[in-house]
């Protein structure tokens, strides 16, 4: 299988498998033009927050390749950073690249630099998650059931995973592991994508909905939590909307309570309070793949993120190690 | 508007608004036999602790008129009390609308007992939701924003409702309520249901994901929580799944966290490790209306109720009154 996102030498586009569509089919997507990469970020095609940064990455390459000048390429890359205003990779990817074109005299090198970067990004986003997965796995033991939330998985990277790739390093390594995995309401990331990689890899996984988590922790049925991030800020961790909740109950059972995430997830300088938290369409509660489940006159609050303080974070997970009680010595930690 | 579930003379049937397929259709389903009414009850087309206590006493009309002896007839409502395992109110129904037939001598007879119990169980739920909202008004302020989860409204009673009962009765005695409405997976009762019979009244009313309610909490939105229940037990309540996660989180947050239900509702002699707690189909979970939204081979883990101890409970409000610290003088309070 092809990795999440890749670039295509013969027909210079960004391919990438289409997440919208699955588990039911499995598609291609070939971007052609910045516009249509932002469009497939908008609409969630790719979606992730390492599997944003290798985005950004090659829609520099795309950029260099049809842009006129340098002045019309920063300013498409300035849409392509704001596709999605949360996850803080996107931009990472996006400025890196951009970075590395502009040391280019011509727009053919420009498009070369950009590429060798986008690339090595890519291949370092899957290092990253294996050392990352690494570290995680010495805290699940062998039988453990670990619940997880959203999709922080291959398809959430470029490969490999964060919260599923720890899962994965510790089978790797010999531990059965059975994964609890949340629906996510409102789009289903958990039950369509989280799922459908986890089978495609004979991982033990369980679908529940979000609201079970509380009562499945109860009967002790879950004996660790792990997450992905979409940003690591001063005071912790915004994730997808459910996260806080998770974390919340999992505290209150005693269940620790992991953060996987790479180092360019970090942004550690910004409050929590100085990040955009994306609202997305009312659309994706009053209707469901078409079908009407509201009254279409109804108010909706639809953020997509939230916002989980450190306190109840046992460790976060990167690939310089397993940080723990990070709210005390954060600063030192990822300085 | 007609009620939830009425008793239609002329054609000695039992009416009910279906309510699977609000809120796109309004449409109103007639039962002639018992076999009809367990369909209509096991595919949720009437459901709601309180308005199934009415379709047990409704079934039992029915029964008499098409049994052929008393024997049959006891059979057939056997069935009926089990047609969902988990609201007591249910079988309370069917035993008092049964008793009350069984003392008339002939088919004909017991059917007249059994109509005029059913119709006094009808005219009794109404009562008993005014006067427990009526009390349960008194907890709520004027500006009160209060979170729900699943329909414990005018659809899950007869009329007027339990937890939606207590802010209907607050918003006539001028208070301004806001309602946040949990969507309440798998079956959408909070998005399709709450919202709808709010809507109608025009109560404010904001869709949430059930995901979202820790959030919504911890950003100061949320001033009460209210949700009604499937069955109260010694230690606490049963009531739909999430209920539990909202109890936890209202905790940490210091929300006072109240449940409304009628004396109906109360089965204080077992405890809760002693209720079936109903799983439903995994296709709940793997389909939404017609669309596959996981892989289908995966494991489901879908139970219908969850269990929220009374710790975590600030106060039970039945038609009797408001009680507070119901663990320290439980039994005392419902003797």
């Amino acid at each position: 299988m092809m990795n999440t996102i890749e670039w295509d030498d013969d027909t210079e586009t960004v391919k990438l498998i289409d997440q919208t569509l699955l588990p039911v089919a499995y598609k291609i997507v070939e971007c052609r033009r910045v516009a249509e990469l932002i469009d497939a970020i908008k609409r969630l095609k790719v979606r992730g927050a390492p599997a944003l940064g290798a985005a950004g990455a090659y829609g520099v390459v795309l950029g260099c390749i049809n842009a006129r000048d340098t002045k019309e390429l920063k300013a498409e890359m300035e849409q392509l950073k704001h596709a999605r205003p949360t996850a803080i990779n996107l931009s990472y990817g996006v400025i890196r690249a951009l970075n590395a074109a502009l040391a280019g005299s011509t727009l053919v090198e420009m498009k070369e630099n950009a590429l060798e970067e986008a690339n090595r990004i890519a291949v370092e986003d899957v290092a990253v998650n294996k050392k990352l997965g690494d570290y995680g796995s010495a805290l699940l033991e062998d039988g453990d059931v670990v619940l997880t939330h959203c999709n922080a998985g291959r398809l959430a990277c470029v490969d490999w995973g964060t919260a599923l790739g720890v899962i994965r390093s510790a089978i790797e390594k010999g531990k059965r592991i059975e994964v609890i995995a949340c629906e996510t309401r409102p789009l289903n990331q958990g039950s369509r994508l989280t799922c459908w990689e986890l089978n495609q890899d004979k991982i033990p996984v369980t679908l529940i909905t979000d609201s079970m988590s509380a009562a499945v922790m109860r009967d002790k049925k879950v004996d660790k939590v792990i997450v992905g991030a979409d940003r690591v800020v001063k005071e912790g961790v915004i994730n997808k909307i459910g996260t806080y909740m998770h974390a919340v109950v999992a505290k209150a059972h005693k269940i620790p309570f992991y953060v996987a995430a790479p180092r360019s997830s970090f942004d550690t300088e910004r409050s929590y309070k100085d990040v955009e938290i994306e609202e997305r369409s009312s659309e994706e509660l009053l209707f469901f793949a078409g079908t009407q489940i509201a009254p279409l006159d109804v108010n909706v609050y639809n953020p997509a993120f939230d916002f989980t303080p450190f306190e109840l974070i046992e460790a976060v997970i990167t690939e310089m190690g397993v940080h723990k009680s990070i709210s005390a010595k954060f600063d030192s930690v990822i300085g």
